[in-house]
């Protein structure tokens, strides 16, 4: 059962579920060829990586909306990737997939997880941004899950963040007031100065409930929710009647997934009719054209702006997934293979 | 500014906001005599008083769906009443009216709290339980809230309560499988065996979780939630995608309002594409009619029972409070008062 090895092909494999934060024991790199494509498989070159805080939950052996990855499997990524050999109807060697083909450089996935992209109308690194599931979760979050109306409050926290800042931007988009919540003041400053949003606020500087309280004097009336934890139950507590709190992550809570901290001031949900709604994007698949075509469009005319940080190289991975969680990151976490390696 | 004092007038009145569990500080009863009506008000004499779990949000000093009850005012509750001097166009001596009454035998109450109400159509008992805010709570909450669908599981807690009961025979007429969940084998047994539902558990005794997966193998689709705490996460691991969670109330969390422990999964809210939401009648205020008629008819053909606690005299309000709390209550909590006295 020894698989060939290959040098130049190399795979992040899962070791084992951490508890707390992802160690040194979470992943361990292989390096093994490809075999022939299964039945259903293609064997994919891999172009560029996308690295996404719900990747933790993928490794978290729990209930979720997805199978977690079991130990020993590849680990789970979105990426942009070359067809190399097919076994599957419908697609041929030099497609260009875009879905699930995992942390490697090269190597088999399944080709119900995958469907064929056209670079003609987005690059393979937009395809993975703001053109691509980073991209749709905001639109739909924003729209289909928070219904803002033009004039209404909204919050969005880790709004510098990949998704955040292209729900901030829809949201100016759609009329509305729009506050962001982010760390440090580069971030703070590009969302001030670069997307334009009424105010923004530095978690990490002062209260945020204080700078809620003063950057949203009539209360909020739609909050983004990337981080859950005190963020979360400080917006709470400034909610307006039938505001919705779309769900979307509580990054500051997938540290210790044995110890989530719930929001204690969800009773507020009460006090103000108020609606906590969440979702992922298997709700809105069969939509993802309506979704790409707002974006291309907004894009297109300067409203929306997409911000990428790339990393160069699979090595890279274990970095890049480590400044999810200290916010490392200015935009969305890409990692770029070389593909120039046979 | 004495006020004339009358010992057959009684009043409870706040002393202190109560941290934790209601104690010996925070009621004082008193003897006042009402004087002359002011500018819209009314004069009543209460017939009955409904002792409710909201309650505690009232004698809370935090932002509220309504502001709470200020130390040394009459408490606030929810009564029937017969007016006894008028000074407000369209109530006169005689009618009979329900709203914010108040924990007084005889008292000034504003006329814009209260309506008035024919006792053709019901008792005054029940516009305070199942024909009044009990029954249209269920009926909107689970209804309009939860938007159940025959076929569905639905999980009540506090089940054998007086919105809880209601709603678990409400979603049976709807043709859902209804699980209750209730302290006692009392409870449990009145849920089974007068009420008819497919199963109840008893959080008293045994795993929470366990039995939920015995009587639910096919997950939660609506959960009406009255407890919050444990049981609220409990059903948070099993509910299904695209599930409704009501948030009615949280009685596990109201006896420490300093520290509320908000719902550790609430992060399956995204894994499931789930809605938490909360409300208050007074969305519904304008639909009492639909809601009373609705009640009624389904009470007159028997399909839906109502159960009174009934504990007599005004003196028995502290008693009942703390009968919430403890769970010692089988229905629909009432105080009689003795209206013979003058």
């Amino acid at each position: 059962m020894n698989k060939p090895v290959n040098l130049t092909a190399k795979q992040f494999r899962l070791r084992e579920y951490p508890v707390h934060a992802v160690n040194a024991n979470t992943w361990h790199m292989t390096h093994e060829a490809p075999e022939a494509p299964l039945e259903g498989q293609l064997i994919v070159r891999n172009q560029w990586l996308s690295v996404d805080p719900g990747m933790r939950g993928w490794i978290t052996p729990k209930r979720s909306y997805i199978p977690p990855v079991q130990p020993g499997e590849v680990m789970r990524a979105f990426g942009v990737a070359e067809v190399i050999q097919s076994n599957v109807a419908g697609f041929k060697p030099g497609d260009i997939v875009t879905g699930f083909t995992g942390v490697q450089t090269l190597g088999p996935v399944d080709a119900q997880m995958v469907r064929k992209i056209d670079l003609r109308y987005a690059s393979a690194q937009q395809y993975l941004s703001g053109l691509g599931m980073t991209g749709y979760t905001a639109y739909f979050g924003l729209l289909d899950v928070g219904k803002p109306q033009a004039g209404q409050t909204v919050v969005v926290s880790a709004a510098a963040g990949a998704v955040g800042a292209i729900v901030c931007q829809i949201a100016k988009i759609k009329g509305c007031k729009v506050i962001g919540i982010a760390g440090g003041p580069d971030k703070t400053r590009y969302l001030k100065e670069t997307l334009g949003l009424d105010a923004a606020i530095d978690y990490k500087t002062g209260d945020v409930s204080e700078a809620l309280k003063s950057a949203a004097p009539d209360g909020i009336d739609l909050y983004f929710d990337n981080v859950g934890g005190d963020i979360l139950d400080a917006v709470l507590m400034q909610i307006n009647r039938h505001a919705r709190i779309v769900v979307c992550g509580g990054i500051s809570q997938y540290l210790d997934v044995e110890k989530v901290r719930g929001p204690a001031n969800y009773l507020q949900l009460i006090a103000q009719s108020a609606t906590m709604q969440g979702f992922t994007m298997r709700d809105y698949m069969n939509r993802v054209p309506e979704a790409f075509m707002a974006l291309a469009g907004w894009h297109a005319k300067g409203q929306v702006k997409f911000r990428d940080h790339v990393l160069q190289g699979i090595e890279s991975f274990p970095q890049a997934f480590d400044m999810l969680f200290s916010g490392a990151n200015q935009g969305k976490l890409l990692i770029q293979l070389d593909t120039g390696v046979a």
